[in-house]
């Protein structure tokens, strides 16, 4: 019989709520003959107080033996910015070896965009995850003086550019549109810019259905939101993937329903998936926080496990419930979450 | 009698076009007892493909020795990415010390934005421009082969960035709303973010009257296009400011309204005006593209030499313009530059 081993960090502000609503729709689409055994670790901004560790050893040991990992979010005010990013949230990225970070983007029914004229909206970032300028290779020199020199280096290796590529290139094969489109900013960046045209270039002749194109990510920005329609699979370094995908979710009706997945596709590491949002604060404990982003990682999670079916039920569940939404009052945390399972379970 | 001494540098693509009727409109809007010198300096794609040439020490020399350099538009797709862009203008910029990269965004009326409900945007990103990951610190090991490393260095001073946190705090401390928001993405890049957000606190300090407010880059992009109406002064880094500034321009009606100033406040060296937008080689030579964006930029190089009174007249004359212009037909680039010379010199 089949099982899932998944390891779930609710983490801060917002993430445990959210996580709590990811696990009821993911209990209720699993057929019965499925296991589903799930372990929590209390990783975070308390943890931290408390103990001022963000991720020991043993837990990141402990964590490698799950299927996968459903994450809520990281982060609080009370925490020097770039603990628990560093320390605990890219430290999984990197010691999971997540090098591909995705991200799709679609326009629902009834959502709000920002955006006159509710462009088609449907494409997927394919971010780079454990290069670029998110190695932590920088530093500080006379810190605190007049006469500081801080610097960020941005990595870029051959095989972790080429493996990302190869993974974008495939996805877009498999799409219907088959357009892959890279993003970077090789007119200034020109050393890791050059080593990513040239990859792409290079794995392209390889895909000759699919048709490609090159962006600079500032004028990326600017089809994101004058013509989005024109993206269909993305790939991108680490930084721009970053930025990207917040407007992308921006345009596509907010970070409430923007969904990630933190992927290893060698399966030598579990992959870990996390809404795009943050751990939000000022509505934590409130019931406010829109659940919907975590429920469509729980679908990038099941697809990458195997349950295909299981993952298109959720996404057909969560199109299905905001085109009835309209007009209807605000829901709860918990009411969205109801709401989702009884759809998937049906 | 007062002279403004102008080199002028017209570029590849559609910037000979616009600065055409910049120049027109300068010529228009100045005093009669104004004398405009201007020199041209052929610098581009062509003299690149005649000397291989992109800015000969020569060049650089005599252009010192002008008041303001108003610039067109670099690049062409028959030069490989970075040639021009490195060896020319951001060599300007760098050799100018055009530290303050100034854009201005504000959504003039009858301007297509993108954004449903037409929010009110007017605010100004101070864009550092002489550091971060511009500065061409990088490299690339065992290039062309599967172990290539390429790697590009951020490379951020307390001096360079105390420079553009003080000239943004007085922009701010200067505008009726007196708003002042940095954006970085301090909780990744932690060496560089630090040394921006501890020089941004200390020099809060001695600005009361500003409001400040930080966001990461990619939440900043989330507010441009839900919320742009909640910023006045924007300071960022080069990279993170050239993606904004390109959203910017998108959400306020296009990059063909965008005006930028490359800044050295000091006077040490002429500072450089140019339009956001690049050469757009598909409508170069057609009279199509519009030239608002370059007389925009006039209007700053005017507010730049001390002359506000005739900046104010331009920046006017574009906002009746615009008002006026809805439902019209298109005009030629050559139509633009004569209504708006017409405006400010009556
Ligand atoms: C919290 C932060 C480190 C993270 C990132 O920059 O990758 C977040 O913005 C994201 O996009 O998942
Ligand atoms: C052409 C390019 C080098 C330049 C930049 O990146 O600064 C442009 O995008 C800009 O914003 O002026």
């Amino acid at each position: 019989s089949r099982s899932i081993d998944l390891a779930v960090i609710p983490g801060d502000g917002i993430g445990q709520e959210v996580v709590t609503q990811g696990l009821k729709v993911l209990n209720a689409v699993l057929p019965q003959d499925v296991k589903l055994e799930t372990k929590e670790y209390d990783l975070g901004a308390q943890r931290w107080h408390r103990t001022g560790e963000t991720l020991p050893d043993a837990e990141l040991e402990a964590l490698k033996g799950h299927d996968a990992i459903l994450l809520g979010a990281i982060g609080d005010p009370s925490v020097p910015s770039g603990v628990l990013e560093r320390g605990l949230l890219l430290k999984l990225r990197f010691a999971f070896d997540h090098f591909i970070n995705l991200r799709p983007s679609k326009l629902f029914p009834n959502t709000a965009t920002p955006l006159a004229g509710r462009p088609e909206i449907d494409f997927v970032v394919v971010r780079e995850g454990t290069e670029g300028p998110y190695t932590g290779n920088g530093g500080s020199l006379r810190t605190g003086t007049e006469h500081e020199v801080a610097t960020e280096v941005s990595v870029n290796t051959a095989y972790g550019v080429e493996r990302v590529v190869r993974d974008a290139f495939a996805r877009a094969a498999a799409r219907p549109r088959k357009k892959l489109t890279l993003v970077h900013k090789n007119n200034v960046l020109v050393y890791a810019g050059h080593l990513w045209k040239n990859t792409f270039d290079k794995v392209a002749a390889e895909y000759p259905e699919v048709s490609t194109d090159y962006l600079h990510v500032d004028a990326a920005t600017i089809f994101f939101v004058t013509q989005p329609e024109r993206f269909d699979v993305i790939v991108t370094d680490n930084l721009f993937g970053d930025i990207l995908t917040d407007l992308a979710a921006a345009v596509t009706g907010g970070i409430g329903l923007a969904a990630s997945g933190n992927i290893n596709p060698t399966g030598a590491f579990p992959s870990m998936f996390e809404p795009v949002h943050g751990t939000a604060p000022d509505i934590a404990g409130q019931g406010k926080a829109d659940p919907t982003a975590t429920i469509l990682s729980v679908a990038l999670l099941l697809r990458h496990l195997g349950y295909e079916a299981e993952a298109a039920r959720i996404e057909e569940a969560v199109s299905a419930d905001l085109a009835e939404r309209d007009g209807k009052q605000a829901r709860t945390t918990d009411e969205i979450g109801d709401a989702l399972a009884v759809r998937v379970a049906s």
